[in-house]
């Protein structure tokens, strides 16, 4: 069991800190020389060469538009479709796990544009993946890696998306999977997906990072695949997703892309690929890249605005957008180039904004769950500073779908979300999208009536 | 505001029971001589003549494919893209409202297969759909509908997957939505999607029927658009999963299609598309479409079985898959003719064969509602009684997402979902695919046992 390194295709391992570049990687992925994060990157693409033929543009886009009206499923899938851009995995038809992810809609939100300020915006909806995140995109390269690697065991620290996704793509693939959680906080509702795929699961008496360390400590010494954030091969996945909106938008980038900073892993990965796509001549621009956090959990709003990009101060988070409720963010060095080889910005939004923007999504027709609304949330905020501009488009990237977490749509509706902030100015400003069930006699005149109410009001 | 009745096409409506052909339907949908249900039907298909050109099956096929590669919305969409076979909505660019619903995966079902007995097993999951279940198929074409005739309310009675998807179309087409539901019986979880897109949710102090009693006065006294499954726009909308089911295993059909059976509009749309698509000379042959239901809500099992196929008692339904709980369902008839014309068989499942079948589907790697594991189960005894034949080729079609109910999933694992009959052979038989959480010390040595554990037990 070893993690492959590529030997047809040029892509090599080099870490983000020191620069070197390791044969193979560890099982923790892990540089060995300073133990920073490890990353992909493509020598001959920056050669300065000309393309070559397997990288000339206009082949390449045609090649994956015509892979779309093929039977084969990996050309079905919307990863997989662009592994021209991906690291090679050897003997791939034998190893690739695939569940059709990607292949996600671009969405015009024209309610929220209204709302925002702006002229021309969409939401590219990662929630549409099969297991209703964008951990999909990445996931599949990465199980497959594993998958190629002869694992059995493939293992990861996480109570929501990663773990539902991991499971799913590690019972896809004849492996086990093990998913490992601090006692005494668990949320079922996010829990019954990897339950459902058969995923062993262990409650630690201890805290999340508790939990990281004895993961490392296991996959040190036992045959067990590391599927983590820290992961290169994740993140090549997850590129696909900026891939797949450059073909949507015809190849023209947007002005700006919005995304929810969590671990940062996504962040990173779009910006990889719009950084590569224009090295490789696909596009003739970038976009500018932000990135959104809670006010409850923003060490990377801090470690820019307060540090300028040079450290990172973990902090104890609390958000209800729990898929971005993270401290300690992995990849926040690859996400601070992304922002200085892009021009974005980082901003921060509060619970209620939140709230807020996640009922303004939906009124257009677009369920996500909490994190994926911070980017309209955000949106807002920059375009309020000037940093967006009204006639300047925008794609806000939603990480999750609606039904990853029903309660907090409830509870808005219910008004229960905020009661203890009753009549505070954030709560009475998402309040005009409440939508509380009224309860009526069965009488059809009072069905009418609330109906001409709501139309009233509307 | 008027149901428009297409002019330009071939489509007619038809009543099931009386066969009168009106010109255009009321607001109710039911036939205004006996009041029956009404279907659209297509004169030009069956006149006995040759294949016209706009029906050439080749053409079809071969236009169906390329607009994979096209980014116009309508093509994008897996419904919008057969609209060859779909009543023509005049002004449809203008009217049309699209989730890019449809374009959902065929998946292999490798475990299930071996569980079940078959050699070639399939499921196409229609709960990849934009609101995660296979409603949006039909909605997009019904609210489209509604759109044209200038309708600004849309309504339903239901507190699960219909009203998720109505809401949301509506939303997407900037049409108000009406909910109506039972006091008291309030599934908060599942109606966190219609709260979210905007939709006004009336609880009514009656029980189901009577919603719908009201909902029929509704429509007949104000200009309300009726999205309940008596709808036939939405049937024709939900005849396309199986075209694109036919497209998936490139036009050679499975010797089964196995299908839930709840209110049964499915049933009818997916059997009335696979006649249509033999009349065409799309398909050369029929599949047997067999339709299972949960023992305790199997009126049609009964109807079929008891009363062959003449008449259909209604009853107080109870299951926990919640998606088929319906004891009295609208479009038995059309599901009768179903049967008879493809030869398909009625079967019955218990509670705790669907928490089975549930379970093994998730071991695939593919998550499902409880209601969608009722066509797993119900293969295995369509096996036992040879009705399929080990060498057939079956597909199953899952209707709703795993998110669609969480706590099923959760309680099964927990080993709740049947606490009351532990011990019971039943119960028993589902048990080695629960896999409870396990609490540890923060200790590499006890995390490691466990996976040797899981691993012995595997």
């Amino acid at each position: 069991m070893s993690i492959a390194q590529n030997t047809e295709t040029t892509a090599k391992l080099r870490c983000i800190a020191c620069g070197a570049t390791p044969d193979t990687a560890g099982r923790d992925f892990r540089c060995t020389v300073c133990g920073d994060l490890l990353e992909f990157f493509f020598p001959e693409w920056t050669d300065g060469a000309e393309p070559r033929h397997h990288t000339d543009p206009s082949a390449l886009k045609s090649l994956w538009l015509q892979r779309r009206t093929s039977r084969d499923a990996l050309d079905q899938s919307g990863v997989w479709r662009f592994r021209e851009l991906l690291p090679h995995i050897p003997n791939l038809e034998e190893h690739a796990i695939t569940l059709r992810e990607g292949n996600t809609p671009l969405y015009h939100l024209p309610r929220c544009a209204r709302v925002a300020g702006v002229e021309d915006l969409h939401a590219k909806h990662q929630g549409m993946n099969p297991t209703a995140s964008f951990k999909d995109t990445g996931m599949t390269f990465a199980a497959s890696s594993a998958h190629q690697g002869k694992f059995r065991w493939v293992a990861c620290a996480s109570t929501g998306n990663t773990s539902a996704s991991m499971a799913a793509y590690a019972a896809r693939g004849n492996m086990h999977s093990l998913v490992l959680i601090p006692d005494g906080k668990i949320s079922w509702g996010k829990l019954s997906q990897s339950l459902d795929y058969g995923a062993l699961t262990c409650q630690l008496r201890t805290d999340f990072d508790g939990c990281v360390h004895i993961l490392n400590e296991l996959v040190r010494q036992k045959p067990v695949y590391l599927l983590n954030s820290v992961n290169p091969y994740r993140i090549e996945g997850q590129k696909t997703a900026a891939i797949e909106l450059m073909e949507q938008l015809a190849w023209e980038p947007p002005d700006h892309i919005i995304v929810p900073g969590g671990n940062l892993g996504n962040s990173s990965a779009i910006g990889k690929a719009l950084v590569e796509m224009r090295e490789l001549k696909l596009i003739s621009r970038l976009p500018k890249l932000s990135i959104i956090q809670a006010q409850g959990a923003n060490p990377f709003y801090r470690c820019v605005h307060e540090f300028g990009g040079k450290k990172l101060e973990p902090m104890t988070a609390d958000t209800l957008a729990t898929a971005i409720r993270i401290g300690n963010p992995a990849s926040w060095k690859k996400a601070v180039r992304v922002l200085q080889a892009t021009g974005g910005e980082v901003e921060q939004v509060t619970e209620v904004e939140i709230a807020a923007a996640k009922a303004e999504i939906g009124a257009d027709g677009i369920g996500c769950e909490p994190a994926s609304a911070v980017t309209l949330a955000g949106l807002k905020k920059l375009r309020r500073s000037g940093f967006v501009k009204a006639e300047e488009s925008v794609v806000l990237i939603l990480t999750g779908h609606l039904l990853k977490d029903p309660d907090f749509t409830i509870k808005f509706h219910r008004g229960d979300l905020f009661a203890g902030t009753a009549g505070a100015t954030e709560a009475v400003q998402a309040k005009y999208l409440q939508r509380a069930p009224i309860v009526l006699d069965a009488d059809l005149g009072a069905v009418i009536a609330a109906l001409d109410a709501a139309e009233r009001n509307s």
